[in-house]
């Protein structure tokens, strides 16, 4: 049974390349967001953008384990491409779909605080792992009916930049904007919801728990690209979310219906 | 004599490429904008580094009457490099020096509406021409205590981006305060401020009226460069704004002070 709620509902989305590199793709789903009630924050990661910028300027990209090596000169180009071209062609496309967009990225007003991430064995460079959102900024932006708009670039508070996970952003937002808000985040990426058959598009599982995550992971209905998407979802649960929808970025008006995707919830 | 002024203060401070292609200069301009007191508003310009990026992406750069002709991929580059690289790192290096710097540009929150320059004769492609400026958005901005650092890159609310002219910008700005704010705006360079023998730098005028500009211009005192830089000090003297102060990048301190630059004032 749900209990009623006075909490105001909050919306936070997260889209990934599959929607930025893809024109098309990218209006239709500025006008699913614009056209969604309430308030809302869109969390936007970077693209094949950055990848080819830094290939056209001979610079070569180091990954490791599937993440982004980022050293000073791929730090200058994921944050012109990130909270350059890419949030500002975002929140331009927003404006002119009616909705109040503020492309923003984590050193506007202190939005997002982190640190460079360390590892004994690895070096990531400037990769930045979340200290603290400013919660109170984004509730001020929200109740001016501002949709803020965040590229994946943070910093330290001492003057440096740092790359960020654009998931991990969204998440870190929606937990920070829970005690006020009763927040749903939106996972949208390139395929229908959490597959229960990895070849089988029809195949979704309309809801997850997350005591059910254990035995899915056993199962290997969540491996791969999936994990570390589970991961945050469980994370904002136990962090006061109220639901993780994910799903595909095309279906977003049915994704916070209910219609489409999976929707991770506590219980 | 000064009559008594019940507004709250505000300084509009304009930097272009020489605080800005040179880290040293750009961290001692940070420290004293930090240092101001009061409300303030920084507006950058682009300085060499998009030139330098067109240039490595073999993307040709066409100039008309000393402006750049902004093409569907130099637009792109502006905007990677104004409002993502310059934008962030002043951000966060104002952020580390204790100010509360929040980055936009002017389609964030619709700060800055402008259409695309019209001209019979000459295509400047994605140049924009100021429409309106967002007062009431950069009033509660500043009234909860950010100071907004503007780049140069304004959007027509159909979803495109323009590249605007920084002096332009600072002067629409600071107009669009002066009904509320007793506001002073600042156009820093690379010179003393206006010199009466343009190879002596200690022949600054420290104080120049808007009467005395034509008998200037005549006597061939205020030439080149420094017209549009005059045109724009007008145009904000005719638009409310309290004085104009046109000065070395470096003399920021001073330049408020009166202690250093040329003061533009009514009478």
């Amino acid at each position: 049974m749900e209990t009623l709620s006075t909490k105001l509902k909050l919306t936070v989305v997260k889209i990934g390349g599959n929607v930025i590199d893809d024109e098309q793709e990218l209006d239709q789903f500025v006008s699913s967001f614009a056209a969604l009630e309430g308030a809302k924050i869109l969390v936007h990661g970077g693209g094949k953008l950055a990848t080819q910028l830094a290939a056209r300027l001979d610079i070569p990209q180091h990954m490791i384990e599937g993440r982004r090596v980022t050293d000073e000169a791929t730090l200058r180009i994921v944050t012109m491409v990130y909270a350059g071209y890419i949030n500002k062609q975002i929140t331009a496309k927003l404006q002119a779909s009616g909705c109040n967009a503020m492309g923003l990225c984590g050193t506007d007003a202190n939005l997002i605080k982190a640190h460079k991430r360390q590892s004994e064995t690895m070096d990531y460079g400037f990769a930045g792992d979340v200290d603290v959102v400013n919660a109170a900024l984004i509730q001020s932006l929200l109740k001016a009916g501002l949709s803020p708009v965040v590229a994946p670039i943070t910093h330290d508070g001492k003057g440096q930049l740092l790359n960020t996970n654009a998931d991990t952003i969204a998440r870190e937002i929606a937990v920070s904007m829970s005690p006020v808000y009763e927040v749903r985040l939106v996972y949208c990426f390139e395929k229908e919801g959490v597959l229960r058959d990895v070849i089988n598009d029809v195949s979704v599982i309309p809801v997850i728990t997350a005591g059910e995550v254990e035995q899915l992971k056993k199962d290997a209905v969540i491996t791969g690209g999936m994990l570390p998407k589970i991961h945050n979802a469980i994370a904002a649960l136990s962090g006061g979310v109220k639901e993780i929808i994910i799903g595909k970025s095309d279906r977003l008006p049915q994704l916070v219906q209910g219609l489409s995707g999976t929707k991770m919830i506590h219980e």
